[in-house]
């Protein structure tokens, strides 16, 4: 068993404090600003003349669910492939997320639904956390085993506030598309954690390189997390759109591009990998880069055609980079990204956030009909021409760099905070640091259970 | 390999007999009383005029679905964190609620939608009979290990009446409301077992002490089910109720209350545990005390803020109730609690019950406008005060406590039948005494596996 | 560590290439032929005069992501249950079927669904594709451990099209009813797999039989596919009934044949275990069979009596034919059947496939009344009688046995070609053929992993 040294009082005391300390302020201001809206109101519903069935609820809860589970079981099993850092992948996803559900609630409630002085939320408000609880897993997948709740916490803190800020720059004030989120959550939440991580860079890691590889059952407990990404990423990228023709299109712009990079994924895996051999790592993870990729653009005409080969080209270039850069990044630019986000959510976003760039720029009057006022209302108006929209989504990618670059930045220095409860080199990825972990103190069950198991 | 005694032709018999037994039964109660309603009935439906997008499929049907993952996913897996009682955890919430969706099917029915001689069946029932379902295995959780198939059999058999009875008095005579079933579902499937445990007290239950605890995957397999029972149980408290904006806000309310009891979960944790370090009991359940919490009030104008805080004392009372009370439970009262279920649903559930009769007290006519008559129809129509049906809600809890611990009294002395099939105080959470468990009979296999590993 | 021979060059390109092909080639014909349809398409949906409310996308995307969670979870936890095929089961679950959904919506495109020279797709292509992905792994199944990844792809190339072509004889020439495709599903998937397995043939298979076997772990991970597929079954045969009353009832009906098949199956196999105890192997497959048997008559005036006694003859059979048929099948017909398709889609297949006959051969006016059109038009038209739509119904299942054999036999064939990369008997079942698994290069790690187990 590893040497687990004791933690001081004022140590052991962090995550507690430090959980009280942001629930009671969210409570506080829950009660000062947040409100129902119309559509969860008892009294505003029932004033005036409509069918139950016109509810909000009935055309968006489901696809809600969809992005709930990717949240929480997608994110958090995908994180599992770890040997020994199963609890916190899990555990910890399951903590953030819902800190930065309500704190993000407050944050794009101030941006974007702030009216009368208050917050008024509902389906829309749960998706929009729900995205946002998205990037800061982004991020956490390339600190993951390196940092503790506490410093885990603070990121949040500071990165729902900063992705809130930055989506309202880009949907708001520059009026992008970005449906799914290739900018304002893959490339966001991906270069966030990667400066972040560059910040922290431990030059001994090694000292725990024994763990920071997979065991037989542990990629298949990954698995589950990313069969259920793959599978409701079209409900991810569709939640948000405009109702009829747009949810439609974008969860079937999403599935044909998921199935693609499924195909380059296995095609390039088994291309590079030894004795021809596939590698879990990719398939696990790069499969999933055609979900990445059409965030931006599966709401427009991108036809099937091009959502198959913008799937086929996330998928082999996040497999090439799993293979080649993930090396380079650690040895040349000192960025450890343990899950590899930089080829799942790093690259495919980019490429996305330019995909949308080009079929932005392609949109006409004659390919959206009447549609076109839902999907680009300004240029329908005329206030745009499409070439002025792509440029405008072509600021939006540089827009997000740099929020996230220098919000990483600034996150990476609040982490390195001396008196953070950081887990020592040689204990990274190891779950016994910050939890009770079966095994350490039942030796008579566990002597009994591999007997049997040797028998 | 345990010493597993040849069990006699008479009680291997036992299960199945009883199977086909209570198949036959609820076939032969099917085919007299059960009919389709006119929502799934090909002549009713199309006798009149009206879209079938009016059909109630598509206004409960995504909820149903959610709420049946979590009876068989959720509780399922949640069960699985015994070291070697996964396929009895698993294997019997399956056998279990199978059963108890047919029998409760013809109970509720006879209490809720009897007509002209008939029992009509349709998305309503289904939902009410996955309900149903739950209470048992809540009363499952309480004696889970400590009890063999046909027990538990016999179990629900009397429980699925009880509970029909309770739920009748409550919804049908009382008027009391109950959407997520604080009262209904939680504190009457955790008395039950609990009573019913108390009963069937094992004064040598140490001598399986070494098969009580978790194992490393074990507990991950767990977090499946917490996890999938944490994101769907907005859909639970939603599932029955009124449509439009009680639908919307009862999952809204619910999904607040979740993120508060998981933050205050981690923090309970954290500050009762050994050197700061997490407790996966807590996380895996505790965590989820807020869905319970608001099970009652989630359909009334509870306000954001008070589901926060509603989730945050829930979380906090059943992560203390594990660390401190559990152990008093057992060695006070002589009630062996297997899953804690009197922390996650005990005590959770009379709080959401008190915490129901608190909002329904407040209601006004202000605060709900024309919805007052969807949540508390008695007050709109002037039959009952605000404070009335309050006190009627605090009956409601105090019947319910009396139906749940008489029944459970009841079942210990059923399940206490000398003829039935029991597991021995030191086979207790070993599923071999009912299960064909690989490795018994394959040691090539394992011998090979574990070489395998240890390479 | 089992010993692995270096595959040449040629073998290991061949899935690499073979990917790339088959991508390549379904893009260029998605560019050519594949265009959105009225309900995903800008123009087409905005022109005219209807609500978003009316867009299929809200009365088929639950059904559909729910059948999709059965495709990608379902089906590949459900093989999971192998001790060293894990990776094999659910990574070469997802590359078939990710591969099938691009094939099968050209092919059921032709079909189906092609107006004016151009394929159009929306939500019914993807729920088409879905259920021909389904067929290709029931035939998986039978096959599952003794073929390649190059083999798989190529039969899931042939078979998507002879499921193409039965399919529309069926529904479209013969006008049969086969909502949830007892025959067309899993009659066809499961005889043109096990007719496939026979062509394959390996005398020499128990080289392997120590990995034929599960682990308890791995037993807990088909589980889930098991509940998942349960759970999702009646979402699986109504996505494509008509809406309305169609929809509902056929969810209805298959929830209690499930509940029924799930008695059964305990009942059954605690028969005939030893010592009386229960078998996994059913529990995971047996209890599923009442999902099979209502897949043509769900959707009919089958009754719920009828429901809940066709699933528990499906239970009872299926579980029957795990214990005594299984062997049989390899001994005699010389037909290995690795995960026993036969019994869990064979048998109850066909079943199912008699029960439509009968069920539709009962149908009168007055039983379905006005909805006799939507159900049964020809009759509802009076161009045919109840008993010639029976007949109708039982020459669709000989045209689908006939095109499943043929299709079998050819497939078997086209697999034995000797150039196409065949695991050795020695290797069957076992991962690390195809697969990069840890523990190979990793020594430390599991070596610290299990001396911290074993502490």
């Amino acid at each position: 068993m590893a040497w687990s040294p004791r933690r001081s009082a004022g140590r052991r005391l962090q995550l507690p404090l430090l959980c009280l300390l942001l629930q009671g302020a969210t409570a506080i201001l829950f009660a000062i600003f947040v409100r129902y809206n119309r559509e969860t109101d008892a009294a505003l519903w029932h004033w005036g003349n409509h069918s139950d069935a016109d509810n909000e609820f009935y055309f968006r809860y489901p696809s809600f669910q969809d992005v709930h589970v990717m949240i929480f079981v997608g994110f958090g099993f995908l994180m599992v492939f770890l040997q020994r850092y199963g609890f916190g992948s899990v555990g910890f996803t399951f903590l953030l997320a819902a800190f930065a559900l309500q704190w993000s609630t407050l944050i794009q409630g101030f941006f974007h639904s702030f009216r009368g002085g208050y917050i008024l939320v509902g389906m829309e408000s749960m998706i929009n956390a729900d995205f946002c609880a998205g990037a800061v897993l982004i991020s956490f997948g390339a600190i993951l085993g390196k940092t503790g709740p506490v410093q885990l916490l603070l990121m949040a803190l500071l990165e729902v506030v900063l992705f809130g800020l930055n989506e309202f720059v880009l949907l708001s004030l520059l009026e992008v598309k970005d449906a799914g989120g290739s900018m304002t959550i893959h490339t966001f939440g991906a270069y966030f954690g990667l400066i972040l991580s560059r910040v922290l860079y431990r030059p001994q890691l090694e000292k725990s390189k024994h763990l920071q590889g997979s065991v037989y059952h542990s990629d298949l407990f990954a698995m589950i997390g990313t069969i259920f990404l793959w599978i409701f990423w079209p409900s991810f990228n569709s939640a948000p759109t405009a109702l009829g023709d747009g949810q439609h299109r974008t969860a079937l712009n999403t599935y044909y591009s998921l199935t693609a990079s499924t195909l380059s994924t296995f095609a390039l895996s088994a291309l590079v990998g030894g004795d021809g051999r596939l590698d879990m790592v990719h398939v696990q993870n790069a499969a999933l880069a055609g979900g990445v990729v059409v965030g931006t653009s599966a709401e427009m005409m991108l036809t099937p055609f091009g959502a198959l080969a913008a799937g086929f080209l996330a998928g082999a270039i996040s497999t090439l980079g799993y293979k080649f850069f993930t090396p380079i990044l650690e040895s040349k630019l000192k960025i450890q990204d343990t899950c590899g986000v930089h080829n799942l959510h790093g690259m495919p976003g980019v490429l996305g956030a330019l995909l949308g760039v080009l079929v932005a720029g392609l949109a006409t009057h004659e390919a959206y009909g009447d549609g076109l006022e839902s999907v680009f209302p300004l240029i329908a108006e005329g206030q745009r021409s499409a070439t002025s929209q792509a440029m405008h989504q072509l600021f939006g990618l540089f827009v997000t760099l740099t929020f996230a670059s220098v919000g990483g930045g600034l996150g990476g220095l609040l982490l390195k905070l001396p008196i953070l409860d950081s887990p020592p080199d040689a204990q990274c990825y190891e779950d016994q640091i910050y939890w009770e972990v079966p095994g350490e103190h039942e030796h008579l069950a566990q002597g009994s259970e591999e007997t049997e198991t040797q028998a």
